[in-house]
């Protein structure tokens, strides 16, 4: 389904050519401040136009419908709206015939019996994360002082990653990426065990994110190696701070006060310029061919806003329930 | 929260130390065959006694107490209860004092106001896990024919693993693992976009697990490495074949036919017998303290079938939700 | 909350006076035939102007944001917005001051700490309930053939009612109503017990429609005086149909395959023309005031087709949970 | 489904002759004191045993099986089991083949394809409401001070009802009632709209009971012929104190500080001693039978404590929704 959380609750609708990509957040405390300008710095993090990113850069005018007065949330649900702008659709009517490796092309065309919005992934796209991002942004708001970091760690294996990137675009290919999340100053106790745990909590939400291959938390698949008197964060004063953190902040699914840390692992961009092969529906014949439109080679570039929405979402929801009574 | 799912959903309970630990299974479809004996094949796989496996081998004794009527499912809430038996708690009454690093000790005496069942791990034990693996059962029964496998990969970084794990068991120390876990005959179409994507459930479900520390779907965290045209699975036949796997079977959170495979991250044994460091909240001084008790070397040993009951879980859910109208 | 379903789920927005009212449904199988066309019908029913109902009558202006492609449902949320124009805020300014009897003024403010939005009733206008019609429009194609009707038994008491009504107006008071719904066609089986009966999700949804006083089943409270042998309906044929229909179409919270039959209990207009008391916050006296704006003397007059909606949501959801596996 | 709640939430199971009823309960704040003994009240105004009640009296005998420790709720789901004794199931194999008139045989079968368990009425016996009772004593704990009392308003439609009763039982024959609850000591400001309104939470457990017809708030269906002057509830002090009470205690769906007040519908027992007819799946043939068994001749009589559990179930849920944040 299109939504998520239990308090802090989000509804998203939209496909990428359609009309508009929009968000119902629902479960918003009352009189919280709230403007058009609180969206801006997140949007123009998630935009595309530098190197390796999508030339399609709309103009993101939000449209508030509901759930503000007066400048403040007014405890009713809050929808945005962002209409659908600089559209070519043209580009994407081949992919019915003959469905791009590495997209929701045909698992839609199953699922959706053929009704599906094929235009630029419809709701698969990842314009759709815009959503996630306008909820980011509320989300953020009822958790400060809680702070979510992200940062890229590399892109294609490199960290200085300029060069790969270069020729890769030269190449008509694309790069993948890793991201790491750290959140600060969220007290321990949150989490709700056995089912909502907060990896359960977060993970849930960044798998939503298409193009998301893993995730792990504190020392991660490296645990998998580790022995336990390695592995264990000794405890060391009565704030509950641990010398390491190979827990990535989370104890029996509850935070434990420490910095919470996880990594994504971000695939590279399935629309490549580079010809590819994949099967033709029409002529059922393997074919060779060429995607169209326009595209990021790397999105993994523009996802570190995404991943910290979809973390401040979970957060949010999780940080309601644990203030219940 | 203790429950989980939309239409096949459970609801655990129970404490390592407590009377019992149980699952309440709502959602089967009535006219299910089911019978004490389905279920003792993955209790046996779940249970200790093998090296670097815990010896407290509990006879299982499931009592039915709804659900099933002249030896079939009759449509209504499927319970079943586990006493507890071989229980020793005088071990633990030290780790209210001194949290053992690794545990949900502190954590949970935080959330819980210092009201938690201690002995243990109570709920956050490995215990409960039997209430997933007899969830599972259940759910492979509605799942059948499709096929869920588990393998570990390796123990402590090593394929043959024994010498490694005597060594770690001598020092009083503990190893972690990485198990696979491949879902085959799972029709494409399956999953929900956008927020109950298969990968979410799946993930959602797998971090309920104990211990857990990360996940990864097809080439996972490879995949950050990796260039487009390499990733990318070329569709080659009409069924949705792919030439290769790299998406795990999944395109934008559904199912494509292909199998399904996802690899998850088993940390070390936070129990060990090796004298540790933590936080003494009565002296309140850092201290060197042992654990004593009696605990896996390596649960990762005993994992697998709890995986594949998480996994199975999941996809009946998911299962349930496609064959709508 | 504002959402309401789990396979078929809506989820409202907006506020009376605000930019717009909305709904997202969620769950809507792909390929349905939907057009604007199709809402303009119970569009026109929800719509005043008629003796007794509210001369603002506002031109709805669908929107259609997502889900449709190529005139049919594509599988993914349906999102409509209707926006509002024909506002005139300036009548509601004193309401914050001397909360109106019979409204939603002082609970609200309790509620959201004074941060609602209180032009109009805001979210708790019956305006919201345009929401309901337009996902009613949508489960109704879903139930197909399944027929809904809905007629008013009386009026304040009176059958032809318009001399009451007359009366009423002139003396700036207001009426109340009984209506009753029949909903024929539906096959034997739908509901879910224990939670989710029938009954259970009915009177759920329809106690969600803004100044409802009871719902019954069949014999209702007349039951409450009659003997089993007066209540039990007889069944008198292979297909489930009994010779009377006291229990409603519904034995266990299941559909018996007879008629639905249940009455709800509309409640006089809380907004009347009569001079009325009330208890002023800032003056902190009783006071006797009026209060402006348009209203219905009788808004009972408009709401067969709302409970309509209602009811054809709650069934869709239903039908839909029904027909798992 | 057998669940309900958003934080506070309950799972029932079992059926009537089965192994056992019971119920999970998550979501209770941790450190509440709880003993066997809180129950025993409750419990025995649920029981049979006096007039016009059913001789099948059984022992309750409740087992604790997980979220106590210490005599306090540690946090965790709380398991109470109650097996079942007292059974005599021979009574019941006559009504595969004749469903009884306003039971749930025919529609249980239809639903669950000939798999229910039929003897006692299975799952949709009034013996479930056993799970309800339990519930509502943990409810009630955490909704002290806040006082849920009800009355039995009419048995058959006499106030002093022990004359008509016995004639009912001598006629082989049964009655309905009419049943008040009011809730004292609420503040104002609990509930959520739109759809999750005090009246539909509210409605929607208390429908879950087994028998009853209709519910109606405040002045109920006799709103249904007042004048907004008559029913509108004038407010007298800055509490919000009204000088009548037409709405039971709530505006827009929120509690308004008054006294709830709501009237429940309960409908003769169904099975009764005296020859009824109905279809013979069998003969395929319209028939005359009897049926055996212990019934209560009026189970409103053992319904005011059943009401009572539900509304505190709804109530609790409601509250800890309220603080969040």
């Amino acid at each position: 389904m299109n939504s998520f959380g239990t308090l802090f609750r989000i509804q998203l609708f939209g496909e990428s050519h359609g009309e508009a990509i929009g968000v119902v957040i629902d479960g918003i405390p009352a009189g919280l401040p709230l403007s058009a300008e609180d969206f801006q710095k997140d949007l123009n993090r998630r935009k595309g136009g530098s190197l390796g990113t999508t030339p399609r850069v709309e103009e993101e005018q939000l449209e508030f419908l509901s759930g503000l007065f007066n400048g403040k949330t007014n405890g009713n649900p809050l929808a945005i709206v962002v209409k659908n702008r600089n559209i070519i659709s043209s580009d994407y009517d081949l992919h019915c015939q003959i469905p791009r490796p590495g997209h929701a092309d045909l698992t839609s065309n199953v699922k959706h019996c053929g009704f599906q919005d094929y235009r630029g992934g419809g709701h698969h796209s990842g314009r759709v994360t815009l959503a996630l991002v306008l909820a980011g942004v509320v989300a953020k708001k009822i958790l400060a002082p809680i702070v979510i970091d992200t940062e890229i760690i590399h892109i294609g294996g490199e960290n200085p990653w300029n060069q790969k990137l270069k020729e890769a675009i030269e190449e008509g290919d694309s790069l993948g990426g890793l991201i790491e999340c750290r959140i600060r100053k969220l007290s321990a106790g949150i989490g709700e065990p056995f089912f909502n745990s907060m990896e359960s909590m977060l993970s849930h939400i960044i798998f939503s994110i298409p193009g998301i291959r893993g995730i792990e938390f504190g020392d991660g698949f490296r645990a998998t190696e580790m022995k336990g008197s390695e592995h264990n964060d000794p405890i060391v004063s009565a704030d509950g701070t641990t010398s390491r953190n190979g827990a990535g902040g989370i104890n029996g699914g509850i935070s434990n006060g420490n910095e919470i840390i996880f990594r994504t692992a971000v695939k590279p961009t399935a629309s490549i310029a580079k010809e590819q092969e994949s099967f033709n529906f029409k002529t059922e014949k393997n074919e060779k061919f060429n995607i169209g439109g326009r595209h990021d080679a790397c999105f993994a570039l523009r996802t570190p806003v995404v991943i910290e929405a979809a973390a401040a979402i979970a957060l949010a929801d999780l940080l309601l329930q644990a203030s219940q009574v």
